[in-house]
């Protein structure tokens, strides 16, 4: 048994911690011994909400908020970033914890930024499991927050029971702005800045895309009446609670249903060829492999050698040569 | 010495003919003899021109009419057609043949129908090999045809020196059903049917989507005033020489600013990186794999295994196991 799984399990922070930096590692024996602590995890289950917001719609206020009313309910809350700018350039200036004062320093919450210089699918590997340690270390909520950009919302909605979009008020036009994929993986649709001078904008907001929401396709894995836009306000703290209990009944619903475990099932076995066909994959960085792919591209570019041949050659280099990859 | 090669290179038709059905072949032996075919032609160069037109503009007619037209000035003239629906569904119910008949009784024509039953990766490559084999055999032209949808199009391109798209004449706001993707890898396009009652039409379109070229970012492989859009009526022949007229200019300002040459060693380099990834991914499609992945995958879905452990598991087993794929 890991040094880390007792403690891990009974909720020390600083077991946690370490044991996602492990995950982090791309060490060949951290990774070995990841692998080995994360198929010795108890089966506990925390409700995983996926929460995706453009830069500018106040996501590290609501998260700060929405978390911190989830403590005070007595719940522990995990909150992680899928950041695919710090995959680019190595981690945002103002960390994680600077954007949630207050939520950094709740002893029940624990806030890991998106690990820093990785490629988006190792970022996803890695954040998909940090969810089973946060959950194997007894935390009941755990928020996958990411911006709304390209790849980033669909990673996390395929490793969420609930996916949460935030958005700002805006007129009819703008709607448009949200794209239609993005509209149809969304549980929830939260229009925050639900106050002052833009309650009015934020009401027919939220009117707005509940009609663009009915028009989708009705999915199998959801109840009458969802997915669902609500307003909110995260700096007055309004539309907060309403919002929690729609994801909960949502989610007690689908566990009612079936589909709560049916989605986790299909999200793993996505989630265990994802990670085969990367490893696959990942032979071609050997610098064996690198050194004679190089030479190979070469030959072809100049018309040396055709690419079905050249491709034919690294496969039977690759099928001939070691096993076990270098440290 | 391959027995298909010699007729091959001296533009025997039964020899081509043989030597694309062994590169359809998936045979493992055929496999391995046209491997070894690809690799001995001789350097010949054909101009390769994508063409992409949409069901109904009358892409049949145009390349009977524009093929015929080529063949008719001393050109050898092959046409290969990359189709994503017989990928799907095993062959169109009218044969290419029947599309074109004329310029399938043209002994300077050569017309080969998408490979059927084939995913979409698996026609890229044997029509990319086709080419090969069509230039090896005396071929002058080699047209790749592709209707307008999804992936097809960015394939086709990806294997031509030219792409053309074939338009209908349409009102300017149905202009923006052409992708910007698609528009962006256009060297030329013609609005077909200009000619009788759609002839003012016709004009219209090819003013409003020179219009659109010009607002795309000039691209270095271009020289002034490409991309173009002119008007082209197939039924009645006409605009057929000035079209060819502007592809042949564009291909020797290309030759001669070394962007030719440049740009089909980049597309090798790419096709022996896409063959070496799908090579790498399909030790999962034999039988040992695909048995032991289902009983993995299964046992991740019940959450016997943690997705990443299960991923390692199949790696070690895949790398310690037959290294020859059995036929």
């Amino acid at each position: 048994m890991d040094d880390l799984l007792q403690p891990l399990t009974e909720g020390n922070r600083r077991a946690l911690s370490r044991a996602i930096t492990l995950i982090e590692s791309t060490r060949r024996d951290h990774r070995a011994r990841a692998v080995d602590l994360l198929s010795q995890l108890p089966d506990r289950q925390a409700l995983r909400i996926g929460l995706s917001g453009t830069p500018g719609v106040g996501k590290s206020t609501f998260i700060e908020a929405f978390g911190t009313m989830l403590t005070e309910q007595g719940l522990r809350v995990a909150v992680l970033a899928v950041d695919p700018s710090s995959a680019r350039s190595g981690g945002s200036i103002l960390g994680d914890k600077t954007r949630m004062e207050h939520l950094s320093r709740n002893p029940m919450a624990f806030i890991r930024p998106s690990p820093s210089n990785t490629e988006l699918g190792g970022v996803a590997r890695r954040t998909r499991e940090t969810v089973r340690l946060c959950e194997a270390a007894g935390y009941d909520v755990v928020l996958i927050e990411t911006v709304g950009v390209g790849q980033s919302e669909t990673l996390v909605a395929e490793m969420s029971d609930l996916f949460v979009l935030l958005l700002a008020p805006a007129g009819g036009d703008e709607l448009q702005g949200v794209k239609r994929g993005i509209m149809e993986m969304a549980d929830l649709i939260l229009v925050n800045k639900a106050d002052g001078d833009l309650l009015g904008t934020a009401r027919r907001t939220v009117a707005d895309y509940a009609g663009a929401l009915r028009l989708l396709r009705k999915r199998l894995q959801d109840p009458e009446g969802f997915p669902k836009a609500l307003p909110v306000s995260a700096v007055e703290e309004i539309g907060l609670d309403t919002a929690w209990a729609e994801m909960t009944t949502l989610a007690d619903w689908r566990r009612d249903h079936g589909h709560f475990d049916a989605n986790r099932a299909a999200q793993a076995r996505h989630w265990f060829m994802a990670e085969l066909r990367a490893g696959l994959l990942a032979r071609l960085d050997w610098p064996d492999a690198r050194a004679r792919l190089a030479d190979l591209g070469d030959a072809v570019a100049r018309g040396d050698a055709a690419p079905g041949q050249a491709a034919a050659d690294m496969l039977d280099y690759l099928r001939s040569t070691q096993v076990t990859k270098p440290d």
